[in-house]
């Protein structure tokens, strides 16, 4: 199973009434940030939530089911809600009270059950047999990661083409769908928090391993293991994946809002930490995408 | 005195190597945001600043200096350190201790006096005299009003044209610009808090007139009297003045940040809060750009 141009290219015009077309700030010449933040919900995740229950057809009475470090649960939330059913949401217990209280005020169901996420994907896949809802994946549906691409061909038309686009990965979702848009117009870098390879130790292994899960990424790049749709594509396409610490990160987080007032979720700074931090040095004249790829956070502590 | 299309588009040539070109988000058919909150300094200021500072030429030995409700004093710091001169603001006791440290950390001298914007610029335009430093005003200059109507040219191009344009205005600085940069292409109308009706006022007298200031905008907005070359191009414009409360401004903050995950300051939200509010009801089908025009805030008290 994977995924193509044209299948990103189909989701895009599919998703197309239901999505916002993010904005892209030039920050520098040739340094963009693709903010998708701002994209219902609060993050890229709603593009593949729409996308796979449209594909589905007519939905079951039991609605959407799915299990998430919290940001795809508010977007299968989001998505259950703009199309009129249930949605029944498992969220692992390090998710953030943010998110939880935002899944709950979108008329979800949620259970919060195990550390990571992949118990709680457990809990979900035994209750959608029980149920019949629709599953939506966090990161390893073709449906999905084809939604989750059309960030990819905004980024392009957008920025007029770039060089290099640089994204954060936990479960790979996002990823894989650039690299499916992108489809060689341009290099795809993962970034990822050095407390959460997933796709690093697994380009080390030739095959997706488990890794552990620690750090200020973990709310929302919580998956334990790459997906196997990404794991592919992004082999293939020979994806290289550069480490930040959660220094780098934190750091990221509050230069995006003192200099351009973009906030961001730690998750969504780890990108721009690998230009910050050194981790990924673009040659001179490079273009450069950055995805900021989510906003649920508590502002609070940034100033 | 005045300003035309033409002044704006030099303005625009002028000042593109130093500003920032902000993003739009359609977030409904034909409902723009202009996010001018991810300008330089964190509002639409810098564009006049620059346009002032760069059309005088050689700089004085002492710099720029200027009085400022907070934003303005902010902008004239970012150019003053971006030109490599000397910066001091004059800023009222209303102003917020963000920006207040804001200004020192940016290198400028800060002088807080005053209960209002009035009062700070009297202690400033004395001390100009005495130290011969160049002196930017906050809306009432053509070169500042200039500069900031090139955030009606962005709007204009990024949108593809919208019938309305729907503009804060304390001292008017910005209107001002943006009638000009329309020059009749769309519709301009002005929001003011029900607390600081400068314009409003000025239209029903004909003729500037000062009223109190007070509210929530009061930081931002906070000029007593609309400045001389905004009332003469908006009034001549057939500009109309709408009236938000401070309810609805706070309302509209905290609704930018939900839905789109956008920082705003309050005066920054007050044009989006009258569509909220209904005192500005669109048309079936009319096309409105809604300029959000500064996002220096603490985001503490969103969520």
């Amino acid at each position: 199973m994977s995924v193509s141009i044209g299948d990103v290219e189909r989701a895009a015009e599919r998703i197309a009434g239901y999505i916002r077309r993010t904005p892209v700030l030039e920050v520098a010449p040739g340094l963009f940030l693709k903010m998708e933040g701002m994209q219902h919900s609060g993050s890229f995740k709603a593009r593949g939530g729409f996308n796979r229950a449209l594909m589905a057809g007519e939905l079951p009475e039991a609605g959407l089911i799915a299990a998430s470090g919290g940001n795809h649960g508010l977007a299968v939330a989001h998505v259950a809600r703009t199309l009129g059913v249930r949605a029944e949401i498992f969220v692992p217990t390090v998710s953030s009270p943010v998110k939880v209280a935002g899944l709950r005020a979108l008329g979800a169901e949620v259970t919060q059950v195990g550390a990571v996420y992949a118990e709680a994907y457990e809990a979900s896949a035994k209750r959608a047999g029980e149920t019949g809802a629709l599953d939506i994946h966090a990161y390893d549906q073709a449906e999905v990661v084809a939604g989750q691409g059309t960030v990819g061909l905004e980024t392009l038309e957008q920025t007029g083409g770039v060089d290099t686009v640089l994204v954060a990965v936990g479960g790979g979702g996002l990823i894989a769908g650039i690299v499916a848009a992108l489809d060689g117009r341009a290099r795809v870098v993962a970034v990822e928090p050095e407390l959460i390879p997933t796709l690093n130790r697994a380009l080390e292994a030739g095959r997706p391993v488990k890794v552990g899960v620690s750090g200020v990424g973990a709310d929302a790049l919580g998956a334990s293991q790459i997906g196997a749709i990404s794991y592919d594509l992004t082999s293939a396409a020979g994806v290289r994946s550069v480490l930040v610490s959660d220094e780098a990160i934190v750091d990221a987080r509050l230069e995006l809002w003192r200099s351009y007032r973009i906030v961001a979720e730690h998750a969504g700074a780890a990108a721009l930490a690998a230009l910050r931090s050194g981790a990924y040095v673009p040659a001179p004249g490079e273009r450069v995408a950055v995805i900021v790829c989510g906003a649920n956070t508590d502002p609070g502590d940034l100033v």
